[in-house]
C-alpha cells in the first residue's frame, strides 16, 4: 500500500543490520505498529507469509495424526497458580482482565501467554482409560506476553502461533513425541523456509517454565545473531500431576500421563528476513512465497505485449503463484519494488521477446538472468523456483558454516565473538554458573546443546569456562 | 472421546429442543464448557466442522479479491469511544484489561468485540490517495463479548469469526460489496452447510451500532425460531468521519471513503445442529463433514474383511473423507455412534459382502439402504454423497417453507407463531413502536425485510400492527 517502496531508501545491512530489519518491514509492507504499544498489525504481504508457514505445518500436524481444538482466550487466576514454577515464570508478563461489562470479576483472568494450565484441566476432564490415548492435539491462535522492549515479529506483546498439547501413556512415547515434533519444526524451517537449524536440548535455565526438558531449533541471523525458532517441551508429568490429571492404566491404576507441549510463532517471519534478506531488500523462499513469480510487461502498450503476459499468466496459475505488476510505473521502478518484496523470479517480457517467442527469467537470490523460450517457460520457470530455494539454503547453510567457531577457552571465546560473531562451539560442564558468567563476559547465552555432538575443534574434555571435567558440547551465540 | 455416546441417551427433541441440542453437542463431542463461565472449548470433530466452513469461505474471500490481515486483541478504550452509537453499543459487553504484568495500565484497554474501531484508525494511517482503493482485508480471530445467559455455539462469551472490513471510493461500491458478502454467506450457508436462509435488510433497531445499514441471512432452526448466520454493514461515511480517514480523491479533494464489514461466526454450527439434526443425533451435510463416509467391517475377523476396508479406504481416500471403526464394539453400537456423529454415508462390508463383490451403502438423511457392486463404489458413493447433500438442503428447505406463513392482522400473526412456529410474513409501516409492541405481544422479533417481497397471501398494503399504510412485508420470528 506504501507509495515509496524503494530499495535506496533501505538501511545499509552491514552497518546498521536494525535499522535495515526494521525499514524491510515496513518497505515490503509487512507489518505496522498498532496504537498500543508493543502490538503490531500483520499486514496481508506479511500475514500471507504465515498463512504458506501454517498451511505446511498443518499439514505435517495432521498426517502425523493431530487434530485441531480451541480453548478460550481467557484464564482463572487460581489455574494459572497450580504449578509453581510455570506461575513465576509467567505472571510477571500477563495482561489482567479484572472487569466484564460493568462487573468488576471475582476472580482476575489472565489472557493465555501459553495454554498449559488451561488445557491440562481440561484434559483432566476428558481423560478416563488408557484406552483413550494418546491425546494429540493443537490450537492456532494468539496469546499476550507483556514485553518492555519489543520489535515487529521478533518479540511482541502479542503473537499469533501454534501450540500442541499432548498426553501419552507412557514417558518412552512423550518423549518420542517431543522430538518428532521438533523435527517437524526442523522439516518447515529447512524444507521450506530454508533456514538451517541446529537442533538439540535447552540448558535447564532455559528451559520452559514447568517443563522438565526443553528443545530447541535455532537459527543464526544474517549479522551472527541466533534466534530461537521453534520449542518442544516433554513435561513429564510434571503438570498432570499438580493438576490430578490422571487415568485407568493397563495394569488398573490411576496413573498421571506424560505429558508434551510444543509452539512455533510469526516470531520466523523476523527469521525470514534476517537469514535472506540483502542489501536490495527481501527475499523470499519459493516454497512459501505469496507471489512466486511476477510478469513485468516491457513497453506494455505495444501490441500484444499485455495479452501474451495475461496468457502465461493463466497458461501458469496452477503451478505457480503468479502475477502481472500492470501498474504504469516504469519497468525499472518495478524490478525494484518486486525485488524489494522478494519475489524469487522475475519474467521480463517485451515486444522483442515476443518477435522471439522468448522471455526473460531474473533470479531473486542472484540477479542472474536467463532467456527462455516460451514452449519451455513453465518447465524452465518451475526448475529455476526449485533451484532459488535450493539456492537459498545452501547459501544460509554456509553462512552459518562460516560464522560457527570452536572455542577451547575463553580467549578463544570472545575472540571468535568479536572477530566473526555467530556460533561458538564449547565444551560445557552442565553448571549453571558457568552459563551465567559466559553471558556476563561475553553476552552469549547457551542456545542450545546439539544432538550432533561433533567436537571438530575441541582439543579437550574440559569446560570453556572453568575448566573443569565436561561431557558436552554446546552451542552458544548472542541472541534476539 | 467419551465413551458412551448412544442415541438412546439423547433427550426427544419434539418434546425437549434445548436439551436434545445439549445432548447432541456432548455426545457427538463438539464442544465442552471451560472453567469460566460462558466460554467453551471446541472440541476436535466440532472445530473440524468449523475448519471446512472456514476453508470454503476463505477461498470465495481469496477469489473475490480479498486478503487476511491480523490485528491486535487489545483495544485502547479512547479509540472505542469516537463512534458514539458503536460505544454505545459494545462498551456494556467488554472484558478490560487493566493491568499488564505488574503494572497498573494508564489507559485500560478492551479485549476486541470487533474491530471496526482499530481497522479504520490503521486504514487512516494508510490511505492516500483513491489509487489505493479499494481497501479488501479480513480477518480470523476471536472476540469477546461479555454474555450473561449462554449457550454452546450460539451464544458464548468468546466466539470465533471472520470480520471483513472494506474500504471504496464511491458508496455505490461499497454497497455492492455489503451485498457481494452477503451473498456469499448466502452461498456457503447453502450451497455447502444446506441451510436455506432469507436474505435482507435489518430493520434501524436491528442494526449494527454504528452502520447505516445491516443485511442479515436468516435460517430457521427444526423448532420454527429463527437463527441471525451471519451480517453484512454498510458504514457509509460513519466510521471514516467519526476517525477523520480520508484521501485525495480523482478530484483532488480530501474526501472520506466508504465502508462495510461482514462477519460470519462460530454460531452457525448452533445452526448446522438445529437444522438437521434428528432423533438419532447429528447430521452433517457432506460438503461440510470431517468424515464423509466410515465404514464399518462386519465380523472383522473373519478372513478378508478388514484387508479389503483398508483397501477400499486406500482406493477413496483422496475423492472422500473416509475412515474405518476397527474398534471392538458390535456393529450395532457403531452404527449407532456414526448416526450420533451424523458421518453421511456408512459403508457396511462383512464376509458375505466380500463373496458377492458389493458393499451395503447406508445414507444418514434418509436410513435408506443401497447395495452396490465394489467395482462401481467410488462412483456410487460420491453419487450418494451428492444426493445427501442436495436431500438435506430440500428437507430444510420445505420445513421452512412449511413454517413460513402470512398474516394480516394481529391474530392471524399470533395464531400463525402458536400454532406453526416459524416465519410469519406480514406488512410493516416501518415505525419502530409496531416493532416494539410485536415483540413485546408476541415474543416475535423482526428478522429481516427482505429482499424477495413476495406478497402472497398478503391482502392489503397496510401495517399488521398499527393498520397504517406499508409498503414493505417483513420477516418475524422468534429468535436464538
Amino acid at each position: 500500500m506504501a507509495k515509496n517502496n524503494q530499495k535506496k531508501e533501505l538501511a545499509n545491512m552491514e552497518e546498521n543490520f536494525p535499522q535495515w530489519y526494521t525499514d524491510i518491514i515496513r518497505k515490503a509492507d509487512l507489518a505496522d505498529y498498532s496504537p498500543v504499544k508493543g502490538f503490531m498489525v500483520i499486514k496481508p504481504y506479511g500475514f500471507a507469509i504465515w498463512e504458506n508457514i501454517q498451511d505446511a505445518l498443518d499439514n505435517r500436524f495432521k498426517e502425523t495424526g493431530h487434530q485441531n481444538m480451541y480453548f478460550p482466550l481467557l484464564i482463572p487466576e487460581t489455574l494459572l497458580e497450580k504449578e509453581k514454577e510455570h506461575v513465576e515464570g509467567f505472571a510477571p508478563e500477563v495482561a489482567w482482565v479484572t472487569k466484564g461489562g460493568d462487573k468488576e470479576l471475582n476472580e482476575r483472568l489472565v489472557v493465555r501467554p501459553t495454554s498449559e494450565t488451561l488445557i491440562t484441566t481440561m484434559y483432566g476432564k476428558w481423560l478416563n482409560s488408557y484406552r483413550q490415548l494418546p491425546f494429540l492435539y493443537n490450537q492456532w491462535c494468539s496469546v499476550v506476553r507483556w514485553e518492555k522492549t519489543t520489535r515487529p515479529f521478533l518479540r511482541t506483546s502479542e503473537f499469533l502461533w501454534q501450540e500442541g498439547h499432548t498426553l501419552h501413556e507412557t514417558a518412552e512415547e512423550a518423549q518420542e513425541e517431543t522430538l518428532k515434533m521438533l523435527d517437524i519444526y526442523r522439516e518447515i524451517l529447512e524444507d521450506y523456509m530454508a533456514v538451517p537449524v541446529v537442533t538439540g536440548r535447552k540448558s535447564p535455565k532455559e528451559t520452559f517454565a514447568g517443563a522438565e526438558q526443553t528443545y530447541t531449533v535455532e537459527a543464526l541471523m544474517h549479522d551472527g545473531q541466533a534466534l530461537q525458532s521453534g520449542t518442544s517441551h516433554n513435561f513429564g508429568t510434571k503438570f498432570t500431576s499438580a493438576y490430578d490429571v490422571t487415568f485407568l492404566d493397563r495394569n488398573n491404576e490411576q496413573t498421571n500421563p506424560f505429558q508434551t507441549s510444543w509452539g512455533f510463532s510469526t516470531r520466523v517471519i523476523g527469521a525470514l528476513i534476517m537469514v535472506h534478506g540483502d542489501e536490495n531488500g527481501l527475499v523470499i523462499p519459493p516454497k512459501i512465497a505469496p507471489i512466486q513469480t511476477v510478469i513485468i510487461p516491457i513497453q506494455m502498450n505495444k501490441e500484444g505485449v499485455l495479452d501474451k503476459a495475461y496468457e502465461l499468466r493463466d497458461r501458469l496459475k496452477d503451478k505457480v503463484r503468479i502475477q502481472i505488476d500492470e501498474t504504469d510505473n516504469s519497468p525499472g521502478w518495478k524490478f525494484n519494488e518486486w525485488e524489494l518484496k522478494g519475489v524469487p523470479v522475475r519474467i521480463e517480457l517485451g515486444p522483442r521477446d515476443l518477435k522471439n517467442n522468448q522471455a526473460v527469467l531474473a533470479r531473486r537470490d542472484t540477479g542472474e538472468k536467463i532467456t527462455v523460450d516460451l514452449d519451455e517457460l513453465d518447465e524452465k520457470l518451475i526448475e529455476l523456483l526449485d533451484q532459488v530455494q535450493e539456492n537459498l539454503f545452501n547459501k544460509a547453510l554456509e553462512h552459518r558454516e562460516n560464522r560457527t567457531s570452536a572455542a577451547n577457552n575463553m580467549d578463544e571465546f570472545k575472540e571468535n565473538l568479536e572477530e566473526n560473531p555467530g556460533f561458538v562451539r564449547a565444551m560445557w560442564c552442565g553448571d549453571q554458573a558457568c552459563e551465567d558468567h559466559i553471558k556476563d563476559e561475553t553476552g552469549a547465552t547457551l542456545r542450545c546443546i546439539p544432538f550432533d555432538q561433533n567436537k571438530e575443534g575441541i582439543e579437550e574434555d574440559t569446560c570453556v569456562y572453568c575448566g573443569k571435567h565436561a561431557d558436552e558440547v554446546a552451542y552458544f551465540a548472542r541472541a534476539y
